[in-house]
């Protein structure tokens, strides 16, 4: 296995913001098929979901394992203030992490703290897959972790809204990733869960503009393939599409819709 | 939960036969929350397959209770020669089993052997789960078991198909389902996997006439919907369709087409 | 299912201030049959215990499951100071969440935030088997939930006892729950974990009373039947019995007994 | 952990014939702690049941770890026709295996062929844990093993009865071990389940007998602790009770109804 | 991942008979982290035992992925008469299977049935992972499995030494695997584990030159490298050096050794 | 299983101080069988590491176990900021619990909080296996927890290097244990992981002297046999080895290089 392709760089930031857009398949149910199914379907990188799926550390060793099989790099995010997780998710093999809920430029820091090595932050040092899929020496991997390993902080509160420059300015935060089904929960006071609410639509233009400022890369969850195309065109430069168990649900309604069409033709 | 629902009897051999085709959804891949987006995707019930898929029995308890959740029985799929799983599926609240390779009349009676309770067979006594579903007293689940908990053969083999009569005649044994890929595989001398083979088409109509006689149902997996909608004319009354990684795999590059095709809108 | 029996609002605090008195079966060691089996002992809801006991995400889900299969909500305790796994238990379905350790309304705030969606709460949006078990529309549910699924505090040390006011009033806490174990503990000084100290009995009452006026549920845990008895008597609307592991030894060891009584009759 | 206490040797069949009853708790839902408290509840030995149970594999390995740290032997009782357990079982430190469903001497003898090593039976070297338990050489293990570990087979069938004298003179069968409720099915044509059958009951003394005869013991499942005490009576050297789950269940119940009495004391 | 590093193909048969020795690394703990560890560690393949190791099916599923990082195939040691898990390791991508004690051309042939496709066994068909290895079509999967995927019997008794010609010119039966420890059980009539015995290293020649004959491979598991080297040199082409766990019992024994010599120099 | 072989007081802080130098076998890849190899090669204890290992919640439940089979105490190594696990591992069964990153005393008393029961900490009451390794009971437990369960904070940064003697004087904190991989690290501002820099080896005789001053025991971890023993003979008490996974890989490189070696001798 390169390091080329799965290992630490897989994902690069400076890649991301400069090339054509990255879409991404989400994982929730990361058993290894699972896995393996959505990496073989045409993503070019999966995120196993440790907030809202059922990625749990052992499933994380597998999820990111299945993926590299396929030759796609993993992403893990992380619980609701779950930091300890981030370095784990590293040392077993993920190219990066994305932590959910960032709304000041103090949490953005806490987060780099959690994924990168000093100077910057206060990872631990002790990777194991993720240094064999490296392809580096030990002092290599120290050398090229921070700039390989992306640390993505999702905006998807009001906080976050106002404090998108500052965020984008913690040194060792790589980009920012828009969660914007919170974010229409947010911008309607509870009230709504609609990414297509005129306030979340409005954000994101000022997002996209924020992050080439700041010359780092914007990415964004998209609930349907529609909005998918919507925020590549944009400039969202990651974009993730799922979850897997969408995915299933809409192949298994296909399916059956497909067996009541063909019955019915004569 | 009540028992006409996912319990024992949920999924009764009588109703099968007269009934409308009964569409069902094939898993391989089942942790908790695939097995209950299967179930509630429309299908009539779902089965877990441990002989191509990853249905360990720990996962089996947890898929019978996914299923039982969206108010679906489970049928679990045997391993290869693998009747010991038989009873601790029944056991753990399966609907029914069924057992690959059933090549003769031998073979049928070992498999009801191994699934129905004296007089007829020699499954051993310790339901748990299956008991509480069923809502019956010991002594009415002993009377009722071997009514409600379904043995399907399958039939997918040369040596099989020239066995049919006696087969179905076996006493105990609810149905048969037919393995269009292998019986394919069989027909064409190792040659090709193709349900569409001729030979493969040809046997379908004369399976159907024989479980008729029986008065047994004729269950069946579809590769296609084309296909499911083709079997249930012919006169399935069980048409399994799947499995989940080929929904997930269509639902996921469906997702993708259409991202691309909303791209290229103008 | 109905979401009436298992879902998001089984466990409403409104009932349980209202109503006659709730028993709720703890369990330490959750796989799916232990649960099923406590669930259908006779107890309105069960605990799953991610604290002191051995329920990790996998069993939490797992568990869930099994109690909803007898028909009986599940809360889940979250660990010391593990607010992550507040959202994480709600997306797979529970009722609700106990935080242990709860000091004073600073902590009662961070609670809440992680359990309740904006504008009370942060919240993140991603219900998995807590949309399918409500049997509500997106955005139904993010208008319900909040009402429907529990945050409970525990009440277990002395700053608690001093801050209990406070803890009662904060918005989006639906209820406390005593731990009289670690009370005993914490007024003794650490010298001796007994729930008969008359230093806890004393504050029962006044807990009783403070809860009554904020309107809303005192819970409390119950080493003993005897208890339990007492601490519904003294006005608790939700006492919860166990461990599993003491019931288990319990019916174990009464067995043995029962074996030497039967073995010395003439 | 010496090898007395929980080694291959811990339950002799020599001191099973010759020593007082012996009472076994049978463990069906095998988490750690489960049968760590069911060890610790005065029971002589744990069965892990694989057959109507879950004890898989893992939850094998983990259940004799358990009942090891309480100073406890533990037997497991194999799926089925799945004798292929029974070499696993004794590498990963169980004291004995029992089989299900012996029907004569072929069975027997294939059974014991699965558990002893040459010349008695084709066990396969490879002892694990079975080997660190024994606290012998590689060699004194293989010299010592046919001896220490047990091989028990269940009589539970008609065919059983009558072919109870050649079971018992396999070479290399230790013992065997009454299934009364399968027996009771069995005897009455699967009419009912019911250990108090006198068709079971008459059959009880004579099976004590012909075990006599053959100088090894006589073990039985109880399902009760009257029944226990009247097996103990009888001249039955290992009696099982259990399972878990009735523990639990019966502990549980208990607990409900003595707050009910403690409620209604004035 | 390319097919020839893993998938089926990646240990052929024929390149076994004429190559280099290849030496295997031998797994009984099988978790990720350790099969990745031996795959990197030198081996040109491993081996999951699933006989006297702890290699459940998940375990193999993960481990046969966790070899495939490492870029190494994987065979799998099936239980005793465990010949249903053979299938199942290849659909996970296994590069073949090893089945312990057979003892003549009829259990030879019974395992090749559950190994190869039609029209030598009756595999059926459902390859999943081992089909995403391969690279190729359903139809090139199945006209090449047959040759790419491995089943090698163990001869390890009297009877299959005398039987080893019969065994060798069974149809589909890739090679044969030599377990010298039950052979010198067997040998020494339960005397002795000891490859070392003369009656052992006589049969070994003789091994070799039937193989030869029958123009397949012929390996062996090798207690110690001196052993492994031994055998290479008498015309083994596969020699399996292990377990994982006397490697691990090795490495911390030479450390706390070196430990004490340098703290006993000056 | 005595309670002085692994319960708590196993490990006892005082013994540390002043006995001879302790060597703990550290584990990242914890299944019953490594955990028990490692147990039985030599070391006094074992360290489950939870941090840079894949020592999960189950996985600690079950090397405690494991490494008690075995008369070891077990340490848990804490993930950053993890301090939620540790009453869980005492909970288990473990001796102690050491956490990584301690920078300040801040941190060191919020760490001992998590650990101590009161007046000292606010852990919370709920041994489950602690207190039956212990053989005390429920007020014996109480009182002698907080001596006998050992709280180790990682001294691993330069801000930890600087508060050295505040962390120490942290009543509650047994003991500090040095990380010199991170320590190199922090030391070098980010630009090497090597345990031989001059600034690292300098700081290790200043910490060993202030523990001294502090009568409370200096651990750390070695990289190699060689610093093992420099690290004994400088004073400090417990020298951990390891990690499995470097053990499992020299002692199959050392087999590979064997087999080279004898098969190059004439
Ligand atoms: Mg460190
Ligand atoms: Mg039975
Ligand atoms: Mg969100
Ligand atoms: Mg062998
Ligand atoms: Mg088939
Ligand atoms: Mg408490």
């Amino acid at each position: 296995m390169t390091s080329t392709a799965v290992g630490p760089g897989a994902l690069g930031a400076a890649a991301l913001v400069n090339g054509a857009p990255h879409f991404n398949g989400w994982v929730q149910a990361p058993s290894a098929l699972v896995v393996e199914t959505i990496a073989r379907a045409g993503f070019a990188s999966v995120t196993l979901d440790a907030q809202h799926g059922f990625a749990t550390f052992d499933r994380i060793v597998e999820g990111i394992a299945a993926a590299a099989l396929a030759g796609r790099p993993a992403l893990v995010r992380l619980p609701l203030d779950g930091f300890s997780l981030a370095a784990q998710a590293l040392d077993a093999g993920a190219a990066g992490v994305i932590a959910p809920m960032i709304d000041d430029a103090a949490m953005a820091r806490a987060f780099v703290a959690a994924v990168k090595f000093p100077p910057i932050g206060r990872r631990s040092w002790g990777p194991n897959r993720g240094l064999s899929f490296s392809g580096l020496s030990r002092d290599g991997y120290l050398a090229e972790a921070n700039r390989r390993t992306l640390a993505l902080a999702m905006i998807e509160t009001v906080e976050a809204l106002a404090a998108l420059d500052d965020i984008l300015a913690v040194e060792g935060l790589d980009g920012v990733l828009i969660g914007p089904n919170d974010l229409s929960v947010a911008l309607s006071g509870g009230a709504a869960v609609d990414p297509a609410l005129p306030a979340v639509v409005k954000a994101l233009d000022a997002i996209v503009a924020a992050a080439r400022r700041a010359k780092k890369p914007a990415a964004i969850f998209a609930n349907t393939p529609t909005l998918a195309a919507d925020y590549a065109a944009r400039g969202f430069s990651l974009v993730c599409l799922g979850p897997d168990l969408a995915f299933l649900q809409q192949g298994a309604a296909r399916a059956l819709a497909d067996v009541g069409e063909a019955s019915a033709r004569p």
